[in-house]
């Protein structure tokens, strides 16, 4: 496999053309930015963190009959995926309340809902990737109706895998969000990371966050609790 | 019929008991508030005209099979009204973008959309009224799944009636808000208000705005607007 032109930088990761049309090379960045790109850092060790624990997750779902877009880890910071058209909406499913769904109802933080929800957001930094609803999708032809069902059900089953391999980790599995992609063939595929960037984890007992928001709230070392996700999830930290 | 104590003073209205328990007396203020009770002012005249032009419409929609929780015009700025239980909802339809749709979906202000949509906002000061979506309706309980499938079935019947109606009398319906109450047997009842102070209205030919948009942006004089659609309407102006 050979990594050709870079395709895209985003905020965490960027993109590259390989010799194969179908699969991109993803090098995963130490960029860490919150709250829509306000606040930004470089912070060593998490482009590898990321990688680490997003390929340990994506083949832990592939083994539970869930695929995705990763083909394989090619590195310590990078991946081999599948190629997709990204469809322009973040889904995110909560177990827990935590972060904006705290602020969009008034329930308490660390409420835990009967049923996971799902929530969709337009995939847009100018706009600062705002909550829509299905009539919001229809007109803004981000998605059919049908890819909207099925990326809802899709991401309901990510998150019971989830959810049960990170409980018999010691962990909570607050939130998450996901991006799908559509393949050449139109079928819908689960793209993009799954990383402490992307999730909230709580330890079971003492409801320590070891995710993302431990940098945006200034809570100490985001890579020691990075670390300490990927140590749970079995996983090995590089040197 | 009877004017008993004040049961709830809102933004625009008082609400008074009457002495039939199902009944409530309501008064429309001049009060003018905008952006979440931020921009405020008393507007005198503005209550007199929302009275006149929701008591038209609301005996407009009647008319045309759609039942309300109005009964009856009470005077210049009072009306009688069926008493219900306040579903915590906003409904919102929307046949133009204008105000947040904008914002949410960066689609351009005056863009026509082929088909309405609705949206669902908390009715909940504090939390700024913020959108929502079916699954937070469900954790809230807000009301159940068959309530808010009514309710979107009920606010695109009105918007279909109401939208002719304007269409004829020169003016576009760009948007309104709606709000449902359930009456003690359980049922479903159109309540609260419909006036500029709910509508985005606009000349059909020339897009004048004429509803609150011209208070919220400070564009002229609010009671010229209203006035102007309680003509076109071929309702009388007092005084
Ligand atoms: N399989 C894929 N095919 C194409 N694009 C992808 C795939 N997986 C992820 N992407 C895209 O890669 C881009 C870079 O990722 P990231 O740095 O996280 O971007 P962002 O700044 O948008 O969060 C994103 O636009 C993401 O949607
Ligand atoms: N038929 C009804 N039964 C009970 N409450 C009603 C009815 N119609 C409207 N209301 C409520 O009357 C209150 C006063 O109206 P308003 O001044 O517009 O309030 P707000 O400040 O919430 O906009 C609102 O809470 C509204 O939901
Ligand atoms: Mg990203
Ligand atoms: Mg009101």
């Amino acid at each position: 496999m050979e990594k050709q032109e870079l395709l895209y930088e985003g905020k965490a990761k960027k993109l590259y053309q390989t010799n194969e049309p179908e699969l991109l090379w993803v090098e995963y960045k130490d960029d860490a930015t919150a709250f829509n790109g306000e606040k930004q850092e470089v912070l060593s060790g998490k482009g590898q963190l990321n990688n680490e624990i997003s390929s340990l997750l994506f083949q832990m779902l592939a083994d539970n009959g869930i695929p995705s877009h990763f083909e394989k880890k090619l590195s310590k910071t990078e991946q081999l995926v599948s190629k997709t058209d990204i469809i322009p909406l973040e889904v995110v499913v909560r177990n827990v309340v935590a972060g904006s769904l705290l602020r969009r109802t008034g329930i308490q933080e660390g409420t835990e809902l009967d049923q996971a929800i799902v929530e969709f957001y337009y995939k847009d930094d100018e706009l600062g990737d705002p909550l829509i609803n299905h009539d919001h999708i229809r007109i803004l032809q981000a998605a059919v109706p049908e890819q909207v069902e099925d990326m809802k059900a899709k991401a309901l089953a990510v998150n019971e895998t989830l959810q049960s391999h990170f409980q018999s980790c010691g962990l909570v599995l607050v939130d998450f969000k996901l991006e799908f992609g559509t393949k050449t063939d139109g079928t819908l595929l689960l793209a993009d990371e799954i990383s402490p960037d992307t999730c909230r984890l709580w330890d079971k007992k003492t409801r320590e966050k070891f995710d993302k928001d431990v940098f945006r709230y200034g809570l100490g070392s985001l890579q020691d609790g990075y670390t300490e996700i990927l140590k749970r999830l079995g996983g090995a930290a590089h040197d």
